[in-house]
């Protein structure tokens, strides 16, 4: 049996999801909390890497179950009061040998917070990225279309060297609502390339500035070029919403 | 002439808004930028003292105008690209020679913030104050008419030994109200005593929770000790919202 844990964090002050060496990530404090309390190193596996900055309303990862006696409520009330205080566990559930959060997530929802306001507002530093020009939000849902949909989306990567996965994705929807002085840009898709939903913002912001037209976004998926796409948007404006699973878990 | 300077900061990394030798605080931040600004040490004076962690949407400072070419606007851009990421100065004008933020404020309002959610938010972490169970509103409300008017508010001090000022203080209004799962307490007051305000919250919460009556607020003023009202509220859901001043100035 496996166990799958929701975990929420605020990426602030973590070098990204994934464990590493020697820096502070996610992965790396729940492993070491995980070890206080099973007393044993617990491997774990993640259902999305996140960069350093990005944070998340739901990341999802799993283990063995080692120690039989304890519940999924034993198992979530002990991480969380072990864990540091930007990290939380929302959910623990039992599954099966076979669940793996990577390979069995069949939906990921990322959402984007703009604050579209001409004065910053430091307390949301680090939680929403600052847009002080006005953006027309008509527009950017209308290049958002051209992006919906199963595409080679080498455009819109920030590509490693040693990245050699296809550069096709499937992009179910795209929503851009305006929330007051916010624009949220929720992206729902099977999976993504590096950077993907940043470079799809930084992209759609062009568009809503007035600097591309909505049609140009066609273009830039056809032209299979990154430099021709918008600027990276920052990672801080990024959160991790919601992961799905094949057998229903979520 | 004198130069009055708004300033927004969030409190969690200073210790205090007021100037104290070696350690971070608001005054000591701002004076050491004018310093850079004016190439001179600059004498401020502050609107109002807020403890460490509490916040500011409108805190006012005033200094003696230096250099007669820059404008209001010249100050406030040179303040801005020098004042530490977690300060920000909303807004700058010339005033009398006369002019003390201290003495000429006649109206201070505080907010409070109530996370009023059976789970907690880390994204919230610092910025309001997470309360578990049901308050009842209603009741808060109740509570919150004895404290408003002219009164001896011994019971709501903590007190500093060299603290001998009067207890009695003029609270004009006390609002409560829900939005969404938060609750905003908004005081407005001519001046305050030591953490009188977070008393205040700490009492009604109390109330709120159902531990006590509405009623029993005005027994609790009455009683004038400290030890009959509730516990001092965390002072990271205090923000001081707004400061009016006798010359119209705000």
């Amino acid at each position: 049996m496996k166990v799958a844990c929701v975990v929420e964090y605020v990426g602030t002050a973590f070098h990204g999801s994934q464990y590493e060496r020697d820096v502070r990530t996610v992965q790396g404090e729940l492993n070491k909390t995980l070890e206080k309390i099973f007393k044993q190193h617990v491997k774990t596996d993640m259902a999305g890497r996140t960069d350093a900055g990005v944070h998340a309303n739901y990341q999802v990862f799993s283990f063995k179950r080692i120690n039989k006696r304890m519940t999924e409520k034993n198992i979530k009330e002990a991480l969380n009061s072990l864990l540091p205080k930007d990290m939380h566990v929302r959910d623990v559930w039992f599954t099966s040998d076979v669940f793996n959060p990577r390979s069995c997530a069949t939906k990921r929802i990322y959402q984007y917070f703009i604050f579209n306001n001409p004065e910053k507002n430091i307390f949301l530093r680090d939680k929403v990225w600052w847009f002080p020009y006005p953006l027309d939000v008509e527009k950017m849902r209308e290049a958002a279309r051209y992006l919906e949909g199963y595409h080679d989306f080498t455009s819109f990567v920030s590509k490693d060297k040693n990245d050699d996965r296809s550069p096709w994705r499937l992009v179910y929807r795209i929503r851009i609502v305006r929330i007051s002085k916010f624009i949220l840009v929720r992206v729902e898709g099977k999976s993504y390339l590096k950077r993907m939903v940043r470079n799809i913002v930084g992209t759609l912001v062009k568009v809503g500035a007035g600097t591309w037209d909505p049609a140009y976004v066609k273009e830039i998926l056809e032209m299979k070029d990154r430099r021709k796409a918008g600027a990276t948007a920052p990672a801080h404006g990024l959160y991790l919403y919601r992961i799905y699973f094949t057998d229903g878990s979520s």
